[in-house]
């Protein structure tokens, strides 16, 4: 038996449902959706999206194919009483593509079809407009000559521009009855001329012709590109929808508009959109015409208004979702042509998914599902107001959401200087180090020539919710004369610039923007009552939070970070970098001095003079994480990262030290590495210089006990980073656990626990001997993608956009986590190290900890929590809960 | 039932033998087995290894070991006729510490044991040479308080040279019997003072002294330590051996030597050795009297001389091996203190094993096991004259082996044009640069101040079997003024050195050194005849090759490494490295100009006349290994790596690329890399510019083309580099077999394979889908171990001997493969490899597969071959054939 291939639709029942999408496609199911709801749709019918594969794979339409069509549209001639081609009141189609996924800009369509040189007069008679008819005409022309015969669509508006210069005409509308039928004769003999064959008179086989060309469509290049970047099957194919042709240019009773349900830039619960009277769809979109709020067909069009009102309001309580409506009026009687879920700004789904459960249209559980992670993130951001910005000078990789305005500074310290003047910056530098962090933190924002999505710059941003744009690679920048180039446009120190951290581009001058409604609660500036969008936002994430089994902590380093993300719910820091603290103030004298001292002593003046500093800020961020648990990572980065590589800097560095210059210069060259990633840093800096780590393990347990005595409690977790083999890890234990004992004496006054980070493949490979010495253990997945892949994070940026545009990586793998590679080390190493430690806690605390795809990944594997910034939070929140219910 | 714990050896009968060294230890086995075989050995006992273990666990003597030894101790006084501490016939005991390892130095003695101020007396009488007895004693003393009692030797060497300054004697045998016997009363004071108890005149508490500081000696640090380098098991404990005391000072009939029974340095089959007349074995080992050679024993002692031939020869017999003997003539009567196999230079190593196959001793595979792989690598290269040497400037790590001398220069170009004049130079740098090969391949030996047994230095002279020395880190090199320094010595340009790469020590001057037999050989300067090493090592591995599975090829780059690497019977090339060839001659001016070209049609133009030189280059190697397989790997370095870094080159580089200087600086700029290990190279060239893959696959396949057309069998084999994704692969194969389509036609005139190198874990970890595409996979383990560990090797230098000092690591992974982490990866790759094809021919070519335990890993892994630099491949054939037999 063989199944059915073409669905038909009208006189209020069809042969489909919404439920059908893979083979109707989404338009011709919800089409066949709302034919069964009674909901007046023009009749048609829908060809399953199968026939199109069938059809590429034999380059020839199946006879029985022909036949179920030919049936179908009998039966369509039967329900419009018009018969195709029929000179006294011919049936006029639409002819549109329909895959069961959007593909935006894709679709092929024909309208009119149907018309030829009899029935065009026929048209004229029933409408009684012959002007109507013959625009109708010369419309289908340029439309199916366009889409099936493959004429230049430029040929054709040549030929229309020059008849309205010729009639004095100042817009199509212009163009008279007369006009158009020339136009029509001139439209067919270009196609004449150009195909060599002239424009089918034959409906049926403008029908066929259509059909093939909408199947074919399925393999032109964009749509290729358009599936493989959006990962979409080329094995679904398209659906053809042929539908009954309705006017809305049929005079001021007819009309045509868009709308959505309720309004998806705010989500408010009010219906929403706009149309045109006496105009088509095309119309609209083309904007050649001012549309109308929707309000204003209540009085233009009472009746069709108060049926649309009525339609739209059981089409959402039908479909449990914002719908995103078209609809037609012809001669006063409404037809939808589609619904469709809308889509909606992060604000409006935060909204919308709210007030439905409020309405109980939704629960919660649905509601969930109905906010994609990614948006929560527009909403911590100021956002950019478009509409006023004018053309950008230069465009970088979208590094940190967000839009920001200040004054170009070229280095930290005019940066530092000028922000404490009060003065707003951004930062603009070729890339940035740590030592460029003091800049960092004032500035407005941060933009560099160089680097990718998680170089330093992009990573420290990310960090401190701060819009970034990097690796905008056009700029060239001087910053001698403290200025860098576009082209012919300079920009100098001081002249303002605008980045907008969303999309990457940057704008000359000090652009609008609007601030984060939820930053702004969450901050305490702001309060909960006049903020609509964070009630969204924190009702959805107190359901998420329900829902989800992975743990959710944020990386923070200074007592700000961790307010911050416990304002957004982290559950725990689950990395502290030590080194960050490094930075701050005058202590980078102390560190250099400590990294220069001749020997052992030397570095001990230096560490105990760091040592108050860092247990102050270990007993700050204890007391914002009361009752939580914070993971100290002891200090990872090569020391070569913490030096003066300037010549004024080393100079003055070595007067502080009493030092020659000299001298100096040789143990800063002496440190410069090839690899540094792959260098002297991480655990290997405890192991060779043992003071450090016992430096750092006092400040911690020191800030830990009189945190505890202050009546806070208190969970510290040490990490030590860099691990590749259990030996490396006993040692580094063995130094913290005996400060421990020094510090809280042999009861033990403060728990804590000691584990690592694992990082290297060496690492994961040799998991359940690490286990057995470690508490816990953390991925460092962005170190980790480095190893695995031999991929430097700073280098990549030179090939790894051709890889993913050859699509040999499906994406960058320092964003989205590698789960083939990346991710079975992964699992090996928690296999592993479970098998041997049933308690062993395991997180990962990478880039990844705050991507969805890698979140689920997480859930998966059976992690117990995920770390990644206070800004992304939420996000993790969101995509935990998501993974948690596609279990 | 208790098991026997003390082992009884004399009167022609033994408790134990030669299979019980773990009981035993190696010289306490080796005596009973001697004393079974009737050799005149003196009667004694040995206490087992295990009551060591056992004593420092209870740190108590047990008491059924009290009674055990005492009943043994009876059965010697009966053999023996004396007894301890009887003063007319006392009998005096050695003590000695012997484990089933050879431990050189960490030996614990106490001889004389069993004298007080009574049996002095009885000494005295009893060998009527009362001197002789007060020597022996002040000797007990000094030992006894030195071991058991912890007295400083130095305290005791104090009072000696202070009884000869008052006394006039030149030397201790000048002292006389009062003398000696003041100075024992000075010695038992000197105890006394410094212990707080006088010097024990019972001989039974003196011999559980000595047999508990034996006991302690297994635990002090420098044997710890030692043990912990040379990876011997700490529960092995020591046995300790108590023996009668002979003794070779009672006259001119008396007299003590070592002996070999074939010459140890050149294997001759010859009893080698030297003696003293009137002596004891301290007088021989401290130097202080010069010792005879063994053939004068026959005219001074023949009688003993005669039974000691009849002996070395039985000996040699049993154990069918050379053997190391001690012996010690009483009196006229022989007594053998020792035999042990005996140590050899590679040469011996061959000769002895060759010659004992010829003389029916041992068979083939015994002699396979006979020969250290490592030790046929001394063979390869010229040995230093040590005794000529002197005193070393300084000392780095012995990076590639040899000796060699020359002049020092500064920079490759002064070495080159000074090699081309005729003059021999060593190449001096802080490290080298693949821009410094010029300058390598015509240096003599090349010496550095920075990286590690893997930089880039030692990786390239251990490929051309070149003398060098690197990370000779106390050397300050001042390239300005074309010196270096270390402490106060100064060499300047032109000033001779001369290294011992199998030292790593740097001496001043032009110092001796012997060619290698070996190599003359090979290379055709010394006929087979004149060569016996040679014809040793020809045919051990002539049946190496019988034995082995294990494939081995060579990594050589150009014709003549090819041929020297066929000469030492490589069985193809496993890497050919194709950028090394782009350093030769005037060919960087091309590959320059190919890479800062502005766009592809300049790259082209670039590469076009890259195109024959390379071809040329493939065609000559494909000549030399006519019928053997080729693997050549395509471009691999940073492009960084080609260009100029210094001023002048640059402008150079400039004028001739008609390009501006600023122009040129940005593109060298902007192709700078942080990570360049982990940066744009491998695989990610051949993406990115498709161009270059595409010319040296022309160049390859129109080489093979022309090379088989002159009726050569050539089998190309074409490595992609650094593979992270099948993707990657599928991209770089699809080039290269259009590129075989286009040179050889439909019909495929030369067959050929594309593989890949597995250098990344994920490779590794992705093995099985790579593997769906790739002919064949070779590890490259120089990068997987940089990426698996997250371990720069030019980095590495700071930090890794203190990881090795401390046991962290137990050798350097780029030396030794590192089996749990790297191992875990190979193993994993190849069986996903295998399972998908099982065809997969499978290899490694890092610097592992030289090394003889590596290889056995590759071997056990099942790998198809392995590939190392020419001068590896005898190694590497031996150890493969070693692993064989071992399974």
């Amino acid at each position: 038996m063989k199944s059915q291939q073409v669905f038909f639709f009208g006189d209020g029942k069809a042969d489909g449902n919404r439920e059908q999408k893979e083979t109707l496609g989404g338009k011709g199911a919800n089409l066949a959706e709302m034919t069964n709801l009674g909901v007046p749709v023009p009749p048609g019918f829908t060809i399953a999206a199968q026939l199109c594969l069938r059809y590429l794979e034999n380059q020839a339409i199946p006879d029985d194919i022909r036949e179920e069509v030919a049936r179908n549209l009998t039966r369509l001639e039967e329900v419009s009483g018009r018969k195709l081609g029929d000179a006294a009141a011919p049936l006029l189609l639409s002819v549109r593509s329909g895959a069961a996924v959007s593909m935006p800009g894709m679709m092929e369509t024909v309208l009119n079809l149907g018309l030829n040189d009899r029935t065009v007069l026929g048209l004229a008679r029933k409408s009684g407009n012959a002007r109507f008819a013959y625009d109708s005409y010369r419309r289908l022309i340029q439309m199916y000559g366009d889409v099936v015969l493959g004429v230049n669509l430029d040929d054709f508006e040549h030929l229309l521009t020059a008849k309205r210069l010729t009639t004095g005409a100042r817009s199509d509308a212009e163009l008279d009855e007369e006009s158009l039928r020339n136009l029509v004769e001139e439209y067919k003999s270009l196609v004449l001329k150009t195909t060599g064959a002239p424009f089918p008179m034959d409906p049926q086989e403008q029908l066929w012709g259509a059909i093939e060309a909408i199947w074919r469509s399925w393999t032109i290049k964009k749509a290729v590109d358009y599936r493989r970047v959006n990962r979409i099957s080329d094995q679904l194919g398209t659906a053809v929808n042929v539908v009954t042709m309705v006017f809305g240019n049929m005079g001021e009773d007819s009309g045509t508009g868009v709308a959505f349900t309720r309004n998806p830039s705010t989500g408010e619960r009010r219906f929403y959109g706009e149309f045109l009277v006496n105009a088509q769809g095309e119309d609209v979109v083309a904007g050649t015409r001012t549309p109308l709020p929707i309000a204003d067909m209540a009085r233009l069009l009472p009746a069709a208004f108060e049926e649309l009102m009525a339609i739209q309001d059981r089409l959402e309580r039908h479909y449990r979702d914002m719908q995103d409506l078209e609809f037609t009026v012809e001669n006063g009687r409404l037809y939808l042509l589609q619904t469709r879920t809308g889509k909606r700004t992060a604000a409006a789904a935060v909204r919308i998914a709210r007030e439905m459960v409020a309405e109980g249209l939704i629960d919660e559980l649905v509601a969930l599902r109905r906010v994609r992670p990614e948006q929560l993130d527009q909403l911590l951001h100021p956002v950019l107001d478009v509409e006023a910005a004018g053309t950008p000078i230069c465009r970088g990789l979208p590094a940190s959401p967000g839009a920001a305005s200040g004054q170009a500074v070229f280095d930290a310290d005019v940066a530092e200087s000028r922000a404490n003047a009060g003065e707003a910056v951004v930062l603009v530098r070729a890339e940035t180090t740590p030592e460029d962090f003091h800049g960092m933190v004032l500035a407005r924002a941060i933009l560099t020539a160089r680097g990718g999505m998680t170089s330093h710059a992009a990573v420290v941003a990310r960090g401190m919710g701060k819009c970034a744009v990097v690796g905008a690679s056009e700029m060239e920048i001087d910053v001698q004369h403290r200025r860098f180039r576009v082209g012919d446009t300079a920009v100098s120190e001081g002249d303002w610039i605008t980045l907008d951290g969303a999309t990457g581009q940057v704008y000359l001058g000090n652009l609008p923007t609007h601030p984060s409604e939820v930053v702004r609660v969450v901050e305490g500036t702001l309060d909960r009552e006049d903020a609509p969008v964070f009630r969204g936002f924190d009702d959805l994430l107190g359901w998420a939070d329900r829902e989800r089994r992975l743990g959710v902590r944020a990386n923070a380093d200074t007592p700000h970070d961790a307010r911050i993300a416990r304002g957004f719910g982290a559950e725990g820091i689950g990395l502290c970098r030590t080194e960050h603290m490094f930075f701050e103030g005058d202590r980078i004298h102390a560190v250099r001095e400590m990294i220069v001292a001749r020997d052992e002593a030397g570095r001990r003046r230096a560490l105990a003079r760091l040592l108050p500093m860092q247990q102050a800020d270990f007993e700050d961020i204890f007391e914002v994480m009361d009752g939580l648990p914070v993971t100290i990572r002891l200090l990872d980065p090569p020391l070569h990262e913490f030096l003066p590589h300037g010549g004024e800097e080393t100079k003055l560095l070595a007067r502080t030290l009493g030092m020659q210059r000299a001298e100096l210069n040789r143990i800063v060259e002496g440190l410069r590495e090839t690899n540094p990633m792959l260098g002297h840093r991480g655990c290997r800096l405890g192991i060779t210089f043992p003071e450090i780590t016992e430096m750092q393990a006092r400040a911690i347990f020191r800030a830990a006990l009189a945190a505890s005595r202050r009546g806070i409690a208190v969970h510290p977790e040490v990490m030590i980073p860099l691990i590749a083999s259990v030996e490396e890890f006993r040692n580094q234990r063995t130094i913290v656990d005996a400060v421990a004992v020094e510090t809280f004496g042999a009861n033990g006054a403060v728990p804590y626990m000691v584990g690592t980070m694992i990082e290297l493949p060496r690492a994961a490979l040799t998991a359940g001997a690490i286990a057995a010495e470690a508490d816990f253990f953390s991925f460092g997945t962005n170190d980790l993608t480095q190893t695995t892949l031999g991929l430097s994070r700073d280098d990549a940026g030179r090939f790894l956009p051709q890889y993913i545009d050859l699509g040999i990586f499906p994406n960058d793998p320092f964003q989205v986590l590698d789960q083939e590679g990346v991710g079975q080390l992964i699992t090996m190493g928690t296999v592993a190290g479970r098998a041997v430690r049933s308690s062993l806690k395991v997180g990962i605390c990478g880039e990844h900890g705050g991507e969805p795809s890698s979140i689920t990944f997480c859930h998966r594997t059976g992690l117990d929590y995920v770390s990644c910034s206070p800004y992304r939070v939420p996000v993790a929140r969101l995509s935990a809960a998501q993974a948690a219910l596609d279990d």
